[in-house]
């Protein structure tokens, strides 16, 4: 059982990311208004979030720029007309995939560029492409970190090879991702233990990054943070993926360092989300996620049921447990 | 941290109640249809669940019967045109509200009811007359639980007092009840601790009854079965007040009890839920119930902004803040 002062007391060490229009602009292919864009950074600036994460520095080669919102490429510029000179102590952030970003030519040195911190994205497999990034990103200025996609389907093996190697990279947080939304708390304890063994060798902090296929993201988050981990995404209203993500609200209601603020958090979901919803933007919990998290598959099947208006829940899970 | 083999294996003393009819029921004033109620019965029968409360037995003096369906008041004749002589593997629950039952006239013997369990619900200042029920209902023969409601805000020291009052009465099971979705899951484990320890020296069972304010019924749930809790409590789509409950679909797909199975549960969501929710009966997490768990206040203020369609969360939110 955790310390009871540590349900009362924070941990100054804690970083809060709103990862908002990077994972909900998989939603909506990030067709953000500006006006939302400019009130999610205002929100964050008032609510204390430490982070705020654009979108992706996605290759314009290999992506169609007249398919996607702006937010899906991020550059320079298109922030800067939202941030200004961002005087505040809100930092920001994009994600850079591996095998999708140009990154030698698409990311600048930091001295020349509103962002702070570079999200590298891989899976297992690309491991060393990762660090790779990671290297490059650093040496141009940036924080880094880096998420380790798809753990839960990973060989406990493997996962420590990789993180000895992020480790021994410039990388400075290292990421728990459930893509899937297929992890328990208790599994995330586990895991978070393992993280933080390697953290602990190489000096390190640990993040997380939970989607919501079991109801389970806030949960696992705020379990990850009583195991020691500092980095916590969230998304406003839990805008994200499939099932969605963790949700600010419920993060920063349960955060007790007096630097955040919940009502600033109510505000922009009055105004913005529940508009997004009446469009018709759909996203967060329902049974074709919950069918995908609990066979610890990809929510490909389940998003393009969703997209279907398809309400056979269950014909969809026969399908599912047919190709399993 | 639990014993891995905990998440592999299961405890064959795990028992699942679904409480949709009677939490569901305070969400459309137990108007359900029989069609209802007999897929409900059949589904909870395939699903190996193992008690299926069908509603309260509440005061025909105190309500009037023509302001509510059938299952406020579960007369055993309308029990039995659901179940016939129930010659199944599943037991049949009610609520008995203190102050709210007249339980020496409307619970007969159980030799001649089709219930097996009744589920005393009492707050801590009425635990008394929750005992006079409690041997009331054990005298007549039946299964006795006692739901002691609004934890959260009780004195952990009265709490100690109730839960030794119900070990000396005849009470099989002791239940947490976090009433206003206001609990952690760290909380969850040191409440089960101290029921934990008063049921092993009366050789009491624990239960559960978790509130979604806060997206963790669920998550609460599973965090007491890893506390040794038994008693489980679900509904089907998370239908129940507010909020809703722990979503017996989640349960179902986390217990690796092999006497369960979800697929009936996914068909009677299909069937059932879509319809209901499509007729506007509206429960489940939104941010006027995170809103009131956050305050750890009753969730009457949330229900009727919810009735008002209401959509100014962060004028609601300013009138809580004002009279908390």
């Amino acid at each position: 059982m955790k310390e009871i002062s540590k349900l009362m007391d924070y941990r100054s060490d804690v970083r809060v990311v709103d990862a908002t229009l990077r994972d909900g602009g998989l939603v909506n292919d990030f067709y953000f208004t500006d006006e939302f864009v400019k009130d999610l950074y205002r929100a964050n600036v008032k609510a204390g979030v430490d982070y705020m994460e654009f979108g992706y520095k996605a290759s314009k080669e290999m992506f169609d720029e007249n398919k996607f919102g702006k937010w899906k490429f991020c550059s320079d510029d298109d922030i800067r007309a939202i941030v200004g000179d961002n005087d505040t102590g809100l930092k920001l952030a994009v994600m850079a995939d591996v095998g999708r970003c140009d990154y030698k030519t698409d990311i600048v040195n930091q001295s020349e560029s509103p962002i702070d911190l570079i999200r590298v994205a891989t899976y297992l497999n690309t491991i060393p492409t990762a660090v790779d990034m990671i290297e490059d990103a650093a040496k141009k200025g940036y924080e880094v970190s880096c998420n380790i996609m798809a753990i839960s389907n990973a060989q406990e093996s493997d996962l420590a090879v990789a993180l000895d190697l992020l480790g021994k990279s410039p990388a400075d947080v290292f990421y728990i991702v459930d893509s899937y939304g297929s992890l328990y708390p208790e599994q995330i304890a586990r895991i978070a233990d393992v993280y933080m063994n390697f953290a602990a060798k190489y000096g390190k902090k640990v993040g997380i990054h939970a989607h919501n296929n079991q109801q389970l993201a806030f949960a696992n988050t705020i379990e990850a943070v009583g195991d020691g981990v500092d980095w916590l995404d969230g998304t406003y209203a839990g805008m994200g993926r499939g099932a969605g993500n963790c949700a600010m609200e419920l993060l920063i209601g349960f955060l007790r360092n007096p630097k955040y603020n919940i009502a600033p958090v109510f505000r922009f979901i009055e105004k913005h989300i529940t508009k997004l919803k009446e469009d018709h933007v759909v996203w967060g919990y329902d049974l074709q996620y919950l069918m995908t998290g609990l066979l610890n598959q990809h929510p490909r099947t389940a998003i393009s049921f969703t997209k279907e208006n398809r309400q056979d829940y269950f014909e969809f899970y026969k399908e599912l447990i047919e190709q399993d």
